[in-house]
């Protein structure tokens, strides 16, 4: 057999005829008719599978060994296939399995649940579903690098490990190397000296980063403790989260919405076998929804103007929309998809139900956020120009309860060198959900982290 | 004044002669002399600085707030300069300082010690030195990122928070919500209903995916709660995993050596002004060394060759040179600097000195496994082939001491679709201390995180 496998992508994309190639992969399925067998066999390197034609009783000792999941390698000629649905297949002339699957396979060729495949995530990938989700997770991660660095943005790697608690929810995993805790005294003999928590976001040192170096990017993961069992949570996810100097909100909405737009066209353009087994399998009408996203521009709102219009639009929520009062997902979701029938920035929030560290607008009830809102999702962004005077940014801190002695460093932005700076975050896992259709977000990352799950 | 600002990279490339432009940053420099003023100008998205003219008094009653650090707006006409070292300077017709820094700001225009400017984390990438270091630290992620996606390998996020132990080494970050721990029992009420650790190591679960995808890669954060304050190792770091199925040891040197001299390659085309920088500044010879490396083929020698040659060598060590010990530092950087005078892979070292899910050789004495050393800072990538013998890893485990039971996941890969496999991992810092020449770990990532330091 030769030394050197060939992709079955370049087989399926006519590079080989005639030629005498070697693959390497998993069997998807196999079956036999008299003296003939076929196996698609997939290698990883596209979605599709390549059909192979074990002629002349070749291998027939080892047809037991050939079921779904066994790992071989074939080699053999690449011929156009008689076939409906497929170019190319290989006439195969040698067969080695290196690992056969046997009876006890979890993943025979019937179709299993989501639930069930949770609980063999070591084996998913293998099934027609994740590895179109993991390849598009793949593909979606490398585009966002690609499009900020285009733009030049820099990767920025933000703490893990922090002191801080950005949003000061309280919602976040202690890390310790302390094997017992009997009082918050024995944090002093920790690791760091003092308790440290896993971040919830990077954008506090973002902001620093983005002084000095104009336009920077995070992209790494982040971490909720929340107990919540949704199949929008999950407590370890992606975050990527631009922060640009001398910039304002409007600046911000212009970049995540073309952000947004660039993503959803590169996938149209270069996932199509996988938006097509979604379409058909998880959620029809994937694709009219990712075309139409691309085309139009999104819907710019205030948070106040969206209230009047819920008010008005004699719905009947089961919560009260109220000035003051957080939006729910019912009255997002009526905004996007009822009302505007598209995506929608949702601007200008009442100061008290954001963060601190929003600026707050000449009227002081407001400040300077945005949430973008998609249609079937909710919201997928959340932004803001930061707060950047001294004076108001501190004051704000002791409304919030945050320590202003340990985030001297974070008010000391403001002291040297101020600057306007806005930025925004977005979960890659709810931008997956939106792309792939997938209703559970435990089933777009490869190891999901929930209450006790592990 | 324009609401859209100009790029200082692109002014520099001499895109917009005799153009009316916007620039925005922060002062390095600022001198005066008679009527006129000169700002040396940031904006980070080049290395370099511009500088602009402050004539016929334009500005002169802020010259008190224009010192070093300062903020701000300037418009003004692109012109040849007519000073040395510069090609394009900024003949200002409008001002506009968005923040001062001040007679407090900490970074004055000398020069600081890395120790002082790590105490100032969030001021420090303004300095030249930083300024480079983070640069090229976004340039060299992304160009790895490149490096793996033009060659079919996927990148997956391997979890963060594990319960698995992947080194069998007990150096981990205890992950928990809760608030007092006063016997193992509590672990049962924790967020996940058992113990959980931060991870050292994406590989088991890449290895899963790997089966699945043939090639793919973590690029992400991993942590090692060793209390050790050296040059060389911080508790919180970034990782390149790549894991390859149907591959052997060698496939492994060969990706390894190309991946390095790409990398290498790629900084020395598209970072000179940041190497022209760390050579003058922090390591005389670093472009040649890059140059060197990036020419020739890397040697390759086994662990029993390497412990000959150490034997043989008539050098003084430390440590004594025993077959069967690990080698230490001192010789790793005598084979690669005095024996070899280039990068050295070591492969098959003994087996007990290397992990579990190594593959045991023939001799039953040696695993597949490889370490790659580069003369100047030693060890880089640590790497093997797997062990995918169902019953020799499972023995293998035991003699390690590793819960069967726990990991019967990672043993089922060896059960279905079995298939030869390898891997290896990269640290992100020690690769970035080698191309910039700085001497501390501390002094390449952003926020380090270091016993008693967060």
């Amino acid at each position: 057999m030769q030394n050197q496998s060939t992709p079955i992508k370049q087989i399926l994309q006519g590079l080989y005829r005639d030629d005498i190639v070697k693959v390497q992969g998993l069997v998807r399925t196999f079956r036999q008719s008299k003296n003939v067998a076929f196996i698609a066999i997939n290698d990883g390197s596209t979605f599709e599978s390549l059909q192979v034609v074990l002629g002349d009783g070749l291998g027939d000792n080892l047809y037991e060994q050939l079921g779904t999941g066994a790992a071989l390698e074939i080699e053999g000629t690449v011929v156009a296939s008689p076939a409906a649905g497929q170019s190319w297949e290989l006439q195969a002339t040698d067969l080695r399995i290196t690992g056969p699957a046997g009876s006890e396979y979890p993943l025979q060729k019937k179709r299993h649940s989501l639930e069930y495949l949770r609980s063999i995530g070591h084996l998913r990938p293998r099934t027609n579903t994740f590895n179109a989700v993991f390849r598009l997770r793949s593909f979606v991660s490398h585009a966002i690098h690609r499009y900020f660095e285009q733009r030049g943005f820099y990767w920025m790697h933000t703490p893990i490990i922090t002191a801080n608690d950005c949003e000061g929810a309280g919602e976040q995993f202690r890390v310790t190397t302390l094997p017992r805790i009997t009082s918050d005294d024995d944090f002093g003999q920790d690791f760091f000296g003092q308790p440290a928590s896993l971040t919830v976001s990077g954008q506090l040192e973002g902001e620093a980063l983005a002084t000095a170096l104009g336009k920077i990017y995070t992209f790494g993961p982040t971490f909720r403790s929340e107990n919540s069992n949704t199949s929008r949570h999950l407590a370890e996810f992606w975050m990527i989260e631009p922060e640009v100097a001398f910039a304002d909100l409007d600046d911000m909405l212009d970049l995540a919405e073309d952000f947004i737009i660039s993503i959803v066209q590169q996938v149209l353009e270069h996932c199509q076998s996988e938006l097509n087994f979604f379409e058909q399998f998880v959620e029809s009408g994937l694709l009219q929804k990712l075309q139409a996203v691309s085309r139009e521009p999104f819907a710019r709102i205030t948070y106040s103007d969206a209230v009047a219009i819920l008010q008005k639009c004699g719905e009947d929520f089961e919560y009260p929309v109220q000035w003051g009062a957080d939006l729910q997902a019912e009255h997002e979701r009526y905004l996007c998809e009822n009302h505007m029938g598209k995506p929608v920035f949702v601007t200008d929030y009442p100061a008290d139900i954001k963060a601190f560290y929003m600026k707050l607008s000449d009227d002081e009830r407001t400040v300077r956020a945005m949430d973008l809102l998609l249609p079937g999702i909710g919201e997928i962004i959340g932004g803001s120009q930061r707060e950047d005077r001294h004076d108001v940014l501190k004051k704000r801190m002791e409304q919030f309860g945050i320590d202003c002695h340990a985030m001297s460093w974070y008010l000391e932005l403001r002291r040297f060198g101020n600057q306007p700076h806005a930025g925004f975050g977005l979960g890659l896992e709810r931008l997956l959900q939106y792309l792939s259709g997938m209703g559970n977000i435990r089933d777009v990352i490869p190891f999901p982290r929930a209450p006790r799950q592990i």
